[in-house]
């Protein structure tokens, strides 16, 4: 198999991440690109530190660039943050015709212009997936996923920092202060908090957002921006009043006078799909003239959600080299000879939780005897609610739910039940799915 | 400028959605991609229909393979539906080395194994983004933005036709004929639909998901599939009691033993953001191992959702003929040269409605002196409600949300009212956006 040899500049929170994520899943990446990606160089400003992180087969320089220069690094990944630095790295790289990636929203917001015009002078690769809004692949949606859409606007959360404040201060009824601390009391905010709660994060993935939808350039200065410092409680529920909710929304629209860019609270209808994003999460939503509305959730931050997108980039790079043009992308998304046959089950041996609706004469015992039945099989139940009959009958509806089982349990336990002498008829059985993490 | 020149294979509800959106968005989309994209071919089984919907200057046949054998045409799109002849036009495009591309997911669920292969062994290009939710880019989502990821399971509501069904059910308390017989009136089901409520459909849609996800190979056979033809009311009400809404959800989960593939009616959270999808909308929730959970909206079927998919392969093949490899993408989505310089509005000229919050003395008169300062400067009410005073201050606040109006209204507005004797402070005012598609 091909092999491909990267640097990664800044072995932070997103850096390791990144080396985690690519050791746990090289396997599958490497299904996935035809190649091996292994990580020969890093820069770090504690090299002790980083150089016991990564291992002995790392080279740890201390200079940034190091990386860039090393004749083994085919990819550069820089994720240092701030724009001095990080510019020179970006500079240097295409200059010497190695492909970058970056998470870092403040330079491409700065510099974006700057940088793409001397990309497209080297002809140089330039991946910046996770610098808008984490994991979510919202660069490539806008890029190529919505091509054919004159896109109409774009309304975001882009900022996981405010919109966990403003979560906290609905929830429990907090002011801004208390929520603030709240948030950084649980990592959600940096100990100076003004980047995310004055807008100004938003405001430069707006920028970003704002050139891929609408092909104009970068204008983070030309954002109108209000953060969420001066929101009051009596606010948050005088909206709540009239069905919304307040959100920290960034949006993009275009109107026939020219383009809007906003970063402001903004009260959003509480049935809406962003009113419903809580704690730190992000979602964007975009609506295209063909297309209509597409909304795109995940988390926008974070160690290894930003990773998933970093290392999305290095994919579509390595499948960029590795493969002839047209297959770039395998048609089934993994390499041909790369596909698996793992099983696919049978129904019985799926483990799910459990809606069954029993019909029963309203005497007693009956309860009894389903409950054993159950426990026999052992399935557990989680709640139970008899809802009398609605027509003349004498039957009463049983609804149990149950927690997490195997298949064949359930069909067994209702092949027995169903032989009651006090059941009539078939049992309705629906399965659960609790999808827990949506409500985090 | 470069041009490219496609072929149409039928020209029905989706056909007619591409020649449509390619004639709308043709500057867009050439901006995005640095060509110009022609329709020169066509065929359909009512040439005269066809040929009047489309114009002198494309040749219509009635016999699809001429399509893909007419010289001038460089790629195809099949949009006929059913399995035989559109393997036949999927197998001689790929045989003259013609990229092609199809929305037609049974197709691929019965044939896709046999295709890719096909695909491969001629170096083909194939693009069906459309097969799978329509105009959401999901299979862009699979392939190319989650690769980092190890997928754990992956759970959508792919058909739109029982979520229109289902969402009836609960909304009206219908029972399942009739929520069918409004679905088909309305024309979101079928004059026969058991294609889609026995969950047919979406069990073809969730092999192609699974194989994205997990590189296994096409199975539509082994997905468990039970329709929504026997739900109850009293289910849909027993569910709810318990906090739960029923959808039909295709789940693809990888267990220590093997890959669950099924579909069927299930209970899931009533928080759950799967359960805010409603009428004819599709949503696909991915969880990755690194980047968590990401949900993707939008309009599973349709003329122009699914256009927006089909011609979104169409720029991504048309940017793979045209552009050097390195440079497919354009950095910011479009070409270098095609960005545009539309102004970025100030926020005075920014059109949107408002919420403001009044402190006032609780003595008559100071409504009517607010609503006359409202109504000189063209804001009009949409609602107003007072709240009495929290603290021991006279004052009450006095909440006021208005219909759309420019910000250079308002604030000239709240200049005046800031200056009556009765108000105190400064007006609070926040920005509104309703977003109303995402309730339909």
């Amino acid at each position: 198999m091909k092999s491909l040899s990267i640097g990664l500049i800044g072995v932070g929170t997103v850096g390791r991440g990144v080396v985690n994520v690519l050791e746990r899943n090289k396997n599958e990446i490497s299904r996935r690109t035809g190649c091996n990606i292994n990580l020969v160089s890093a820069s770090a400003r504690d090299v002790n530190k980083a150089q016991a992180f990564l291992g002995e087969n790392v080279k740890v320089y201390s200079n940034p660039l190091d990386v860039v220069k090393d004749p083994k690094v085919e990819i550069v990944i820089e994720l240092i943050g701030g724009t001095t630095d990080a510019k020179s790295i970006l500079v240097e790289s295409m200059r010497v015709g190695k492909p970058v990636i970056t998470a870092n929203k403040a330079l491409l917001a700065e510099h974006g212009n700057e940088l793409i015009d001397l990309a497209s002078q080297h002809n140089g690769i330039l991946g910046y997936e996770a610098a808008v809004a984490g994991g979510i692949p919202i660069v490539k949606a806008l890029r190529e996923g919505l091509t054919a859409n004159s896109i109409q606007w774009v309304a975001g959360i882009v900022n996981g920092t405010t919109n966990f404040i403003l979560t906290q201060m609905r929830d429990r009824q907090a002011g801004f202060a208390e929520a603030l601390e709240e948030a950084q009391r649980l990592g959600f905010a940096e100990a100076d908090p003004t980047f995310d709660i004055e807008g100004i994060d938003a405001a430069q993935k707006l920028s970003i957002i704002a050139a891929l939808a609408f092909g104009i350039s970068v204008q983070p200065n030309r954002v109108f921006t209000e953060g969420i410092t001066k929101l009051e409680p009596i606010d948050v529920n005088a909206a709540e009043d009239f069905g919304y909710r307040i959100k920290l929304l960034g949006m993009a629209r275009r109107v026939s006078s020219g383009i809007e860019l906003r970063v402001h609270p903004t009260l959003v209808p509480e049935k809406s799909s962003i009113a419903a994003v809580r704690g730190a999460m992000n979602a964007v939503l975009v609506q295209g003239d063909a297309v209509g509305p597409t909304l795109y959730y995940g988390a926008g931050a974070g160690s290894e959600p930003t990773a998933s997108a970093v290392i999305a980039d290095l994919v579509d790079i390595s499948r960029l080299i590795n493969s002839s043009p047209d297959q770039r992308v395998p048609y089934f998304a993994f390499e041909k000879g790369q596909m698996s046959d793992e099983p696919v089950l049978d129904i019985d041996d799926v483990v799910t939780s459990y809606y069954l609706r029993i019909r029963a004469s309203d005497r007693p015992g009956v309860l009894a005897d389903i409950s054993r039945i159950l426990a026999d099989n052992t399935v557990s139940i989680e709640a139970m609610r008899q809802r009398e009959p609605m027509g003349k009958d004498e039957l009463v509806n049983i609804i149990i739910l149950t927690h997490v089982t195997r298949e064949r349990n359930i069909r067994a336990a209702l092949g027995r039940i169903e032989k009651l002498d006090s059941i009539t008829g078939k049992v309705v059985m629906l399965r659960m799915e609790h999808l827990d993490f949506v409500n985090e």
